[in-house]
């Protein structure tokens, strides 16, 4: 305590998410003849390391003389406990953020101006506000296709990259990804399983829910532990051929994962950091062929046919610019994929399609054998036309299913999902045929229900298009944990019930 | 306490700047009911107000069970206090959100958008990364001449207008605004009160700063109170026709106190938004006749004289279409104007210019009359080209000081601006002719040195271009209130020097 900026820490366990934030009173000494303010930022030194962090003044005496504290984002960042030295001082200016603004003001990023700015985001240098402007800046269509490739190929350069041991005689390491926007659509456990068991290398890290009611690791989540570190999945992979794991925790991506940081609450769809994501991620996990899935509907994602077709072109051209293979597909996007819309109800769809149940979803199985199947063919490693015939096999047999077992076994142990507390089925008002199904809508009741917080919770989807039905009859049924969430989820549901589901 | 959703405040005395947060533990029977999580944003009601807030969620054994805290920002805003209960909801969806994202993603705003837009972020429901969004968005030159209009329009609309009785047997309000980018440059005070005694109305309302070491309102506070209310506003105006207060204070332009907000940590510029700022204060001022003086310099704000034209026509073009008459002129921006950068520094050189000192800075004097000049002729109260020679009788007679006098002591009283603890001046390394200044990194310096929170540092100017040096000659000298601060300012300094002040 000897150094004039120092402070004792006192732990608030005050939870910003990441942001990192700084709390110190009005009249510390620090704040006095450093000139800190509400809102500084400053450089805090603590344990050997160093971050930028946002300041919060306290007029309080919930910080004694000489004491600050730390939320807890910034507090784990330094690995600084209770009465720990922290020093505060002013930071040098971030170089990147003169870059960033040009960027806003409508010129091009080189690449090495794109390095520059995801380095300092990645080491913790850019607030909320810069990461908010930095991610407006790019959203929609503002990155052309060399600054994509640029933002590309920083954020793999930024993250780890596994080196996988050829397998089987082989060095090709497979993978896929699905553009997203479709609720349910929990193919990759299937697929992984599939594409395992035929023998290929599958190392699959997978998001959790962005803004949709569940993510792929949410999902697998419910089955097995998905928060394994490189060293653990490195060992699952090694062991079984494939495995279905938490992207964040592999920290395979940590530009993007501070990036969805401010996406998410901002909800901005950006072409460029989607490709960014995607393939950064990809690269980042060793893979060297991936299958890209972009679902097409009225209310998916991807909403008209030359958008689609651009995208496609663009993950292809990008991945051969940064030394992948993609192979991308169109699919159909008009409505959810499975039954189940939610971490655990989803869970049972692909526990189902594994184990060959005969109420199984079709549609879902149907997409995963054609997603498994791309990928046989384009590892090589089955003549052409063959791979659909191989991918049946191996789901038939129960191949895939043991593979599942194995997986999950391998990354800590199979779970049995929870089943929600609270439901209440959604009728149909009139007798009809299904034509319509609005996804954000359906996927928005999910989410009102608790989804994916509550892992329960979500929709029972039981009306494709195309169904005929009567008055009265379930179009689906809301899963809740808490009656409070039925009610909500129920509430919107009265007051947009035909534009969720069509019936004419 | 009946309410299911009712939590106790406890007062944590945590600001956060404007930042609205409500703090609840990660146990609380809201948070567990309502699936609330770090980030969420919620309705928070009290005292029969209501906000949207961000949660973050406290780990600790701060708050008991049952309570809730709100940063100081949102605790002022609801009008509670220790022990008082509020009630915590799922917010409606902001509905202007997606007309936001619309402009994110390339698309116009009309007047409607614009004003629904504008409408929410006054109301508090746009959260900070939101701001920061809308800001990037129309940052640069991304909005349009009609783009322009709507926003102006929509500030005003949102914000009150002040409606002034004739004065002197007219309806003519006058006005003047400075562009910035110019370290001192403090002619408002001394304009005001020239015109003030010309028997013009002048109800002139000034920024703090932004990002430069001094706002006209800092500086105008060491010499008066300026944080004056409506009704106070007026009740000097109507004395003395003039004021020089706090736009932030009298509420005239919410909607651009809360834009500056994020524009201040991001550093963007954005033509639109200056525009709207600009002119909606002066509406919202009830002007009819405003000035706008444009530095055009190659560190100044507006650095090319295409750009400085193109601003000058749409500021007339959008103040025509909000009903305002502007006239809007170029001047030399490549140096500071006076001798003072830095709060109190400024008050001097404003002094000095209206109490005729020999000493005052002639460049200050001369600008402010030019200004001054075309007011009185714009408003038409003197013949064309006779403008010069009254704004120079009414401040070589003393008439301007007198005014000045009497608009202090009717803002509050009349103050003398403090002098720094601590200065050190910075020498010519050479002889030589100064040849350029670099208006940014100069103003850096006063920043560093603790301007404009330390009112009285910053920097005395005292080389202009053309100044001919001798070796160890001070160009500059750096007052700072701490010696810790001084050091930083010298620091930069002498990492900079060259590039300061060019000697030639």
């Amino acid at each position: 305590m000897h150094h004039r900026n120092a402070l004792r820490l006192r732990c608030l366990g005050i939870d910003t998410y990441q942001h990192h934030v700084v709390f110190l009173r009005a009249d510390c000494h620090v704040s006095v003849s450093e000139g800190f303010v509400s809102q500084s930022r400053v450089r805090v030194s603590g344990n050997g390391r160093t971050i930028l962090a946002t300041v919060n003044v306290v007029k309080s005496d919930l910080l004694a003389d000489g004491e600050a504290s730390l939320s807890e984002a910034a507090r784990l960042a330094l690995g600084v406990g209770e009465h720990d030295v922290i020093l505060l001082s002013h930071p040098a200016p971030v170089e990147s953020l003169s870059l960033m603004r040009s960027k806003v003001y409508g010129n091009r990023l080189d690449d090495k101006a794109m390095e520059e700015i995801v380095k300092d985001i990645v080491l913790g240098r850019y607030s909320e506000l810069h990461l908010a402007a930095f991610v407006t800046a790019c959203a929609g269509s503002r990155l052309d296709e060399a600054e994509m490739i640029a933002l590309t190929r920083a954020m793999i350069k930024v993250g780890q990259r596994i080196e996988w041991r050829s397998h089987n005689g082989n060095r090709i390491v497979v993978d896929k990804h699905c553009v997203g926007g479709l609720p349910g659509n929990r193919t990759t456990p299937i697929v992984v399983a599939i594409v395992a068991a035929h023998g290929l290398l599958i190392p699959k890290t997978s998001s959790r829910a962005i803004t949709s009611p569940a993510g792929t690791a949410d999902t697998m989540e419910m089955l097995a532990p998905v928060e394994l570190g490189i060293d653990d999945m490195r060992r699952v992979v090694e062991k079984e051929g494939g495995c279905i794991v938490w992207g964040g925790s592999a920290g395979l991506s940590p530009a993007d994962d501070m990036l969805i940081r401010v996406e998410r609450p901002l909800e901005l769809d950006s072409e460029g950091q989607l490709i960014a994501s995607v393939l950064s991620k990809k690269a980042a996990a060793g893979s060297t062929h991936v299958v890209v899935d972009i679902p097409l509907g009225p209310t998916a994602k991807v909403r008209t046919p030359e958008a689609a077709e651009v995208l496609r072109q663009r993950l292809q051209l990008v991945g051969h610019a940064v030394g992948l293979e993609v192979r991308a597909i169109i699919s159909d996007g008009s409505q959810p994929v499975g039954r189940g819309i939610g971490p655990a109800l989803e869970a049972y769809d692909v526990l189902a399609v594994l184990q060959g149940k005969p109420d199984a979803p079709a549609d879902l199985r149907e997409r995963s054998l054609t997603l498994a199947s791309l990928i046989i063919e384009m590892a090589g490693s089955v003549p052409r036309n063959m791979g659909r015939q191989q991918a049946e096999v191996l789901l038939e047999n129960g191949a895939a299913w043991i593979k599942f077992q194995a997986i999950c076994e391998a990354q800590g142990g199979m779970r049995i999902p929870p089943k929600s507390g609270h439901h209440r089925p959604v009728l149909a008002r009139h007798k009809g045929r299904v034509t319509a199904i609005d996804n954000r809508r359906l996927a928005r009741v999910a989410k009102l229900a608790g989804a994916p917080k509550a892992v329960a919770a979500g929709v029972e989807f039981l009306a494709p298009i195309g169904t005929e039905v009567v008055k009265g009859q379930p179009l689906y049924v809301v899963h809740a944990e808490a009656q409070g969430e039925l009610n909500y989820a129920l509430d919107y549901v009265s007051t947009q019930d035909s534009n969720i589901i069509t019936v004419e």
